[in-house]
């Protein structure tokens, strides 16, 4: 594979357009015919085909290329969810959408490959409460007597149903409206991307759990895909916990609240190990006994929701490496934003895994504050 | 209406419970078999009614009591969008709806005032792709020949079939993914006000005009009300366009791009009349000119979907304020976050308006950043 380091302009109808910082396949047995100083090849980022000047390109570096990986893992997977492309579907976000750019990239390079790999994407939960709101969310949205009203819109507009009371949300919150939306628009995504998701496991947290239930909704797999609630891949304890662990609510209550739950699923780190204000080295050992467990038998991608930690703990030993120090694995942390996400393969070696590009682009967006017209439209 | 200083805790069953902050309506006419120092009132808030010690309030300001519009104003106009409250609604946002917290409130409210008023809401449109990805957010999103991709997932999944070319969404940019979502949300929380429009008004600009959508949408008034694209209610051109006026969409175009357009409204300024870098004073000349047109034989509430500018230079007129002088202006425009607004109403004596609190709560959320795993998950 090449990159491009400077753009060139077809002069002829059998030359490639590129531009600087593509990649290129370079077929070698197809060279045979090509004049000195060019190379016949295929963009990844279009799919097409043709000459290109040599000395435009460098050879990429072996990580670069991992780049390919995401246009044709997922193609070879089950096709079920394809729409034909005269049928376009009417989205969450309510625009038309036409069948993916991509495809014919896709098309072309799924010929390199024709075996599914197993894979295992980790995200992170989508936009809670109070990150927007603070500490005191649920202060500010309950009434006198307990009730709960929507006092900004990015409150959700109801809380689910918990036996053990209202107050058991502040230290276990909810996604706000907006990532609700995150998390719907990723699922969306992904099912654009045609990912074929065999599991989803969730930390026990309500924000996880929320964040699979709209990714499953995106990828219209809520009706097939149940979650599982894995105790294990809660946040670090001396983080979240340092007192106590929240009550987090039952797989039966989240049942009932309508979530998907896999209620036969019984967690391999059980809820009642999982103790307040766990040091570093107690955290980074309760993954690998997941992992464990996790892949035995599995085919297609594994989603796992968890939080921001989980893109480092959960990936590391099966990339085969160390734990970080606990220091450098705070600060990666703490710049994972809502929906944050990263992706490992399974090499054709079996239980060799390594991480790519994931399946789906990043999600950026900006911030909304609150405004009251009392401050500039008039005089008051 | 006395405003609550302090929280009172009910020592009896016919006390209420009140709040700092609380304002709590008093009618003079029912205070005769009250005991010194109390008074018998229904709290704005919960719309419950009880006795209260009158030394923990103060009389509300005049301008605060204008808060129980909120409440009122809409529950008088037609209640065809009613729900029977034993039917769940399934919401955009995937949560289950219950009913209004506030209908009791409502309720109690509604009897002081039978009339139905005319209203005008004046919105900012959502979050348009440039503000999160700059001026050069088309170069993202091309390839080499000019296709559209989704470089990021806040980009929307297409862009409207346009017959001038791709080039003019430059100047002319389409809400991002999350302003498509704020958008939809805010007509939710309309619908759940029961808010009845009755006229929809847009300025060209195809962000404007998308937010009107999705707010109809929301509101699910897509199939009865049609937008107005109403060139007047354009951004004052020296922001926006100093040198020449964006190639706007056609009423033609947007109506085959699926957009609900009143395709038979001719503008009341037309489009041939905006005139780049206009001053301040050509500006603010546009509105009255509509206000005048805009308002005859017309009842409920108009929507107009503008530009941060348009929550000014279209009220005060209407409220019979001067215009502010431009610094102030700009001051005061700089602050209007996505979906800003603000809400006019009439008062019984007809032609003469006042601004009271919007119909819908703020919407507050925070910011997303991209994310690579190459930076900190692994060594790379």
């Amino acid at each position: 594979t090449l990159r491009v380091l400077f753009q060139y302009k077809p002069q002829n109808i059998d030359e490639l357009m590129i531009n600087a910082g593509d990649f290129i396949y370079v077929d070698p047995t197809q060279q045979s015919d090509v004049s000195e100083g060019w190379v016949i090849g295929t963009s990844h980022r279009t799919g097409c085909r043709g000459f290109l000047p040599e000395n435009y390109t460098e050879r990429a570096h072996e990580s670069d290329t991992w780049v390919k990986h995401r246009e044709y893992v997922f193609v070879t997977a089950s096709r079920s969810f394809t729409q034909t492309e005269n049928e376009p579907n009417e989205k969450l976000n309510g625009e038309v959408h036409s069948p993916s750019m991509s495809r014919s990239v896709a098309n072309v390079l799924s010929l390199q490959n024709a075996n599914l790999r197993r894979g295992v994407l980790v995200m992170r939960h989508g936009e809670r409460v109070d990150q927007v709101f603070g500490k005191s969310w649920l202060q500010q949205c309950l009434t006198s007597d307990g009730k709960y009203y929507r006092a900004d819109l990015n409150f959700p507009s109801t809380l689910p149903k918990r036996k053990d009371g209202v107050k058991h949300f502040e230290y276990d919150p909810p996604l706000s409206c907006c990532g609700i939306f995150q998390s719907r628009l990723i699922g969306e995504a992904l099912l654009d991307q045609e990912v074929t998701v065999s599991y989803m496991y969730s930390s026990p947290a309500l924000r996880c759990i929320q964040t699979a239930q709209h990714i499953l909704q995106g990828l219209k797999l809520d009706q097939k895909v149940k979650i599982r609630v894995e105790p294990g891949l809660f946040e670090w304890t001396k983080w979240e916990a340092s007192k106590a662990i929240p009550n987090f609510m039952t797989v039966t209550e989240l049942a009932e609240a309508a979530y998907k739950i896999d209620t036969s699923y019984r967690g391999n780190f059980p809820l009642s190990s999982l103790m307040p204000s766990e040091n570093y080295e107690e955290y980074v050992s309760r993954t690998p006994l997941l992992l464990f467990f996790a892949f035995s038998g599995v085919s297609g991608v594994i989603l796992i929701v968890g939080h921001g930690s989980s893109l480092m703990s959960f990936t590391r030993p099966l990339l085969g490496l160390p734990a970080r120090d606990s220091s450098d694995f705070a600060q990666a942390v703490r710049k994972i934003p809502s929906l944050g996400m990263c992706y490992c393969e399974e090499l054709k070696e079996e239980n060799k895994w390594h991480m790519v590009n994931p399946p789906v682009n990043t999600l950026t967006h900006g911030a909304n504050a609150a405004f009251n017209w009392r401050n500039g439209i008039v005089e008051v």
